[in-house]
Parts: structure tokens; sequence; C-alpha cells
């Protein structure tokens, strides 16, 4: 075995901060390569230490100059940083045409930030697969904060978004968000309101708004250790307030450590992540069937109408069922 | 067991255009009822006729709009529509806040349409099983055509509209639309462009913009028998272009149909159906799993580092796997 390719010593070079040992973990877990196992248990030991933050809003919020930003301003500290951008939109994935990498060219020669764009393009629970693996690679890396950035508009983004430690959702004035994230369920999600672009008219306006969406939700429901949001003004391209979410970063931290919601929410995460893990492997399975139990043979008699779902269904389960 | 819960004779209601039947069965499969399978068994030599349409866009383009409008068309031809409202920011939809449902009521009184919102609040497997599902309800009863409507934001959404036989989406002028869709992939998916709000300044900048964006794609790679999506121009609220439309829809299932690529489409959906369906099974039984190998109890494991996640999936998959 090359050494290159062992993975404990793949992880204890990541966790020395060697930029190629993460990049080349995340590739491992992303295209669940066969040493994907050895990975995984290479760093359970180490997982559990990085603050994971989402950073989610809708497109033209400024989500990647934000997050950008955030960076600097987290750098500054001396915290080594990860980001994780499942945003289809950001300049950061895979899928941007236009995209300008601009931004976070400033930090691409930086070993204390490691960024990897995830790949949006797959299949339904792909994300929610791909993303915590990764997650768990920077954070055994070493990375102080982990910040996950993705469009919160899809379902699938919601919820890859909610496994968060803290979720920051962004908004801008004047572009209807707020009601646009009250009705995609944001606002139940967010830890931190950051509106950005705050020297742009109607800034105030938004603000009042979030304000009264949240006084019609029931978050002050509940013991005296409930976390209201705070409302942040940013103008993320000047780094304007920037200083003022890393402090409330750390407010949330402290929260949370102190309430236990820091554990209950890492035990949302694991079960969250040994679930899809587990329909992932099923799913992989799937593949594995031969004969007349094949999803292309089953689908035909779906379609012919000779076949319900379920009943096409239950030959494939018992087809991949162990014994 | 009483004559309306029979799944036959609702069944059998639903195909004679009995509204509440079909409300009713669309309950039963979107709850995963127990009569869920003579549900799915009932209508299995029924579906198929329908042409699934999706429909998709930014939010603000004029999706509910559209649909409606659509609907009127589609009704003075007599045919029978249903729609699926799974776009979280649709006013059709459960979660809207301000959602104004006006629009849609001119159709409320109308037997030949069936209109039902999709909850998209579920976990992010749920919209991948249960749209599929009602979808099969509202082709067995008779519709004649079937509107998906989608955000085109998220993974998840775009997942659901490739399953339409034609996919519609929509832009309007001015919002930087064509961009979002290209980042989002939605280019790929779409059969027909259409571009709302045209009576706007920037509709012609919208449309060239189209135009050279298809171009840069391989859609033209392949055989004579490609199809070249459309570029339409209408302004929904005023009912304008909309027969147009109509018309592009009917050129597009023409097409599908002559080409074979109908029943490719087809096919896939009935995989993708089936898919969704084996993993639903799989989840649902996680839930039934009792002792050590408890979702809870593994991921206490995983979040104090005793074990990582590919071997808590392991012990999963065995305490639900039979025999």
């Amino acid at each position: 075995m090359a050494p290159q390719l062992d993975p404990g010593d793949l992880v204890a070079r990541a966790r020395r901060g060697e930029p190629r040992a993460v990049a080349r973990l995340i590739s491992l877990v992303e295209n669940a390569s066969p040493q994907l196992r050895d990975v995984a248990a290479a760093l359970a030991p180490h997982t559990g230490r990085a603050h994971v933050v989402g950073l989610t809003g809708s497109p033209g919020v400024g989500k990647s100059t934000s997050t950008s930003a955030l960076v600097t301003a987290l750098r500054r500290q001396g915290k080594r940083v990860g980001v994780l951008a499942v945003d289809p939109s950001s300049p950061f994935s895979g899928g941007a045409l236009l995209g300008d990498r601009v931004r976070m060219q400033e930090h691409a020669t930086d070993d204390g930030v490691f960024i990897r764009s995830m790949a949006t393009r797959g299949h339904l629970g792909g994300l929610a697969w791909s993303t915590p693996q990764a997650l768990r690679v920077l954070d055994a890396a070493g990375c102080d904060v982990v910040l996950i950035e993705t469009v919160g508009v899809g379902q699938s983004e919601v919820d890859v978004v909610s496994l968060a430690d803290t979720t920051i959702v962004l908004l801008a004035p004047g572009m209807g968000d707020g009601v646009q994230a009250a009705k995609a369920g944001i606002l139940e999600i967010a830890d931190i309101f950051v509106v950005n672009k705050a020297d742009r008219d109607g800034a105030d306006q938004t603000v009042r708004d979030l304000k009264y969406m949240i006084s019609l939700g029931d978050r002050t429901a509940g013991d005296a250790a409930t976390w209201t949001p705070p409302i942040l003004k940013t103008v993320a391209a000047r780094a304007e307030g920037v200083d003022d979410v890393v402090a409330a970063l750390d407010g949330h931290r402290d929260w949370i450590d102190r309430t236990g919601e820091r554990e209950r929410r890492r035990l949302r995460r694991a079960e969250s992540e040994i679930q899809a893990i587990t329909l992932e492997q099923v799913r992989s399975r799937l593949g594995d069937v031969s004969g007349a139990a094949t999803l292309p043979a089953l689908a035909k008699r779906v379609v012919a109408g000779e076949l319900d779902p379920y009943r096409a269904a239950d030959e494939l389960l018992t087809a991949i069922s162990p014994g």
C-alpha cells in the first residue's frame, strides 16, 4: 500500500494541515471510493470539534461575498476555516457558468482555509449523504469553523443547512426576501439573521419585516433558555458589520454549549448521517440486482400497468436482502 | 368494509370524475395509509394516459398565474386538468403564509380541474415518493393533462420536474433569471421556454440571452430527431400568448410520441418511482428497529467517536433485513 493512499496516514497529514491530504480525503469520501470505510474509521476519533455554520439565502442576497468576508474575519482571529459550497448558484460550486471565483481567490493561497464545492447534480439523497462526509474531513483536519453555504429555497438545501450548529439566514433589502424566506420555511431554522447590502434603500424595512415575522412565530414559547435570533446588518462587499456576525456566531455557540443544544444538534446530525448512508447503501445495491427483478425490468411492467410500483418495490427489496 | 373505503370503488368513482374520490385517493397515497397498496394496485391498470407537464421557474416569474392561465386554456379545449403544486413559494401550496389563492378560485368549482398542494416540509425523499403517487391518481382519474408546478432552484425540485413528459421553464425579464436558470441546471431539462411578463422592458433581451445560452449547449448533437426547445413570450396575467404555449405542449407531446421519447421518459419515471418507494420502505423500517441498533443509540456512539457512520449504517441494515 503506497503511503499516500493509507487512510490513517492521510488523516494524520490532514490534521497537520496539508491541503492536498484534505482534498484527497474529501475526494475519497465524495466518490464513495473502496477506501471510504477505512477513511471513515480513521476520521471518527477526531471529529466533533468544529463549529458547523450553515449560511443560506435566496440567489442575489450576497452569499458568496458574505462567505468570503466571514472567512477573512475568522482568519484574522487565527481560526482555521473550511467552506463547503453546496449552492448551485454559487460561484464556488461546480455548476457555475459565469461565476467569478475572484472573490475567494484571496483565500486560495491561505493554508488555513479549505474550500470545497459539493456536486449538486446528483440524485436527491446525494447531497444529504456526501455533505456530512466532507464535513467530517474538514472537522478532523482541525477546522475551527466549517461554513456550509447553500441556496435557501429547495427542501434539500434546507435539510442540509439544518445540520449546522448555527444557521445564518441572509437577506437583502427590496427583494421580498422576507416573504420568500418565510414561505420556504427558513425562518424556523435561522439562528442569526443577516440583512446584507444594508446600504441600500429598504434595509430598515427588511429588518422591521423580519421582526414582525419573528413575532408571529412561537419561538419564544418554552423555557427561559430560548434563543432569540439577532438581526444584524452588513455590507459584505466592504466587510462592514462582519465582525458583529462573527461575534453573534460565538454567542450562539456559547449558548448551544451551555444549554445542551449543541449535543442535541450533533445527535440529530449523526442520525441523519447514518440514515443517509443506510439509504445510500440500499440504493447502491439496487444496481447489483440481476434478472427479472432489475429496476429496468420492473419499470417496464409498471409502465405496462401489469404491476403497481409498490409490488415492484417489494420484488426489489427481496432481491437485495441478504440471505 | 364501508363502500367509500374500498379502493376499487374509490378508483371507479374517481374515474367517473368525482372530485371527493380523487381527493380521498390522493390523501390515502400521500399519508401512506394501510390501504395504500390496495389503492396502488387498483390504480395500476388505468395509468399512463395523461400528458405530464412540469412547470418550473424562480420565485417571482409568475408560475402560479401561468398555471392558472394554462388551466383556463386547456379547459376551453374540454380537457380534464390536474395540478400538483410542489412549489413551497406557490400560493397553492400548504406552506404559503401570505399566498393569495384567489387566482385559482375560478377553477375551484370546475369539476374538470383537480388541484392539489404537495407538502414540501417532509424529509428529503418525501417529495420524490409522494408526487408520483399523486400523479398516478390524477392520471387514473382521467386527467388529460397533469401540471406539476415546482420552484426551479433546489435539486429536489429539479428531480421532481424531470419526471415530466414535457417541462416548461418559465422566466421573466430583468431578473437575471437566464443566468440563474443556467446555474441551476434548468436549461438542460427545458422542453419549452416561456418568457412571462413579456410586456416588461428587457423581454427581448431575455429571449436573446436564452438563445445564446441554448447555442452554447450541445443540445443539437445527435440525430435529426432532436427537439429544439421553442422560446415563447406570454403575459399570463392577461392570458396573452397562453394558447401558443398550449400548442407547443401539443407539439412536444406529438414529438415524444413519434420518437419513442415518451416511452423512455415513462420508463425513467417508473424506475425513479420504484426506487423512491423502495428507499421509503427501508426508511420506514428504520423506525421499527429496537435495542442497541436503533438510530438514536447508534448516533450517540457516532457523536462520541466510538463508531464511524458507515459501521453504524451496517448495524442498522442488518437489523432491518428480513431473516
